[in-house]
C-alpha cells in the first residue's frame, strides 16, 4: 500500500492517504483569522471539502471528526454552521472539547479521518 | 467498501464503520449527568460496549481510546473503573488529557477506534 | 485480521496493530520528567521511533500525529525538535492543542497513527 502525502512541508502534511483512509491535519481558519466562530467554521469546512476532494474523498465519506474549540461557549455557534454543512445521512462520529489552540486568532480547529472513494 | 452509520443524526453518528474499523463518537454519561466520575465512567463504558456490539465489534477489539477529563485530578477515579472493565490481554492504546467538555454536567468523555469482528 | 498488542498492561498497550495500521498510546517523556520541553520532545520521539520499529513500522510511515502541550507557549520549542526529526518528505497530518496532562512533570504528549511496512 502506497502512502500519499498532500501539501507536504517539513512539519506536517495537510492530508495523508493510506489503506483507503485519509487523515487531515487539524484545520484552522487560515483565511479568516480573528473572525467570529461562525465565519471561522465556514472557512474551515470549505478547506476540509477542498482537501478531501484533492485526496479522492469528499464530505459524504467522513468517518470521524474531532473539534477543538478555544471557548466551549461557542459550541452552538459552531454547530449552526456544522449542522448545515454535513451532508444529510452522512454525519460522522464526532467529539468536541475545549482546548487552547496554537495561535490566539484561531477559535476553532477540526481534525478529520475519512474514507477514500466517491 | 460500504460505510455504515449507526444512530445517525444531522450532527453526528454514534458509530461509523468502514474498512474493518469502527469509529465511535465521543461518549459522555447521558444516563448519569452530574454523577461522580466513577459512575459517569461506568455509564460511558456500558454505552461503548453496547455501541461496539451493535456495529459488529466488542470491547476485546478496541484499538485506541482517547479519554478527556474535565478535571485531571479525577484520573485515578476514572482508572479504577476503566482498569476493571478492560478485558484482560486486550488493552488498547490510550491517551488521557484534561479539557473542558461540551456541557458542565459531564466530567468524562471517551472516544474509541475499534476493529470489527469477534 | 489479527490484532497484535505491544507492551500490554491492564490499563493500556503502548502499541496496537490491525489492518495494516498501528496505533500508539499517547507518549510522554518517561525518561525525562520535569525536563525542558526540548528534552522531553527528544525523549518522546525516540520512544515513538522504538515503538514503531517494534511493531513493524517506522517514522517514515506516520499518517497522523496529535500533540498535546501543557503550555501552548512551548509550541516553537517543541517544533524545533519535531521539525528536525520528521523524515524529509514523510511529514504526517498533525494537530497541536493545549491540554493539562495526566502528571504535572510532563509538558508534552504525542499520539501516533502509522502504517505498518517499510
Amino acid at each position: 500500500m502506497q502512502i500519499e502525502r498532500y501539501e507536504t512541508g517539513k512539519r506536517m502534511s495537510q492530508g495523508v492517504t493510506d489503506g483507503g483512509f485519509v487523515f487531515l491535519a487539524g484545520q484552522v481558519a487560515i483565511d479568516a483569522p480573528g473572525a467570529p466562530v461562525r465565519e471561522q467554521t465556514t472557512n474551515i469546512l470549505a478547506r476540509i471539502t477542498r482537501l478531501l476532494e484533492g485526496t479522492g474523498s469528499n464530505p459524504t465519506r467522513i468517518l470521524s471528526a474531532t473539534i477543538w474549540l478555544a471557548d466551549i461557549s461557542s459550541f452552538e455557534e459552531m454547530n449552526t454552521v456544522w449542522d448545515a454543512w454535513v451532508p444529510a445521512g452522512h454525519a460522522p462520529a464526532r467529539a468536541t472539547v475545549e482546548t487552547r489552540l496554537a495561535a490566539p486568532e484561531f477559535a476553532v480547529e477540526i481534525g478529520i479521518i475519512a474514507a477514500i472513494g466517491s
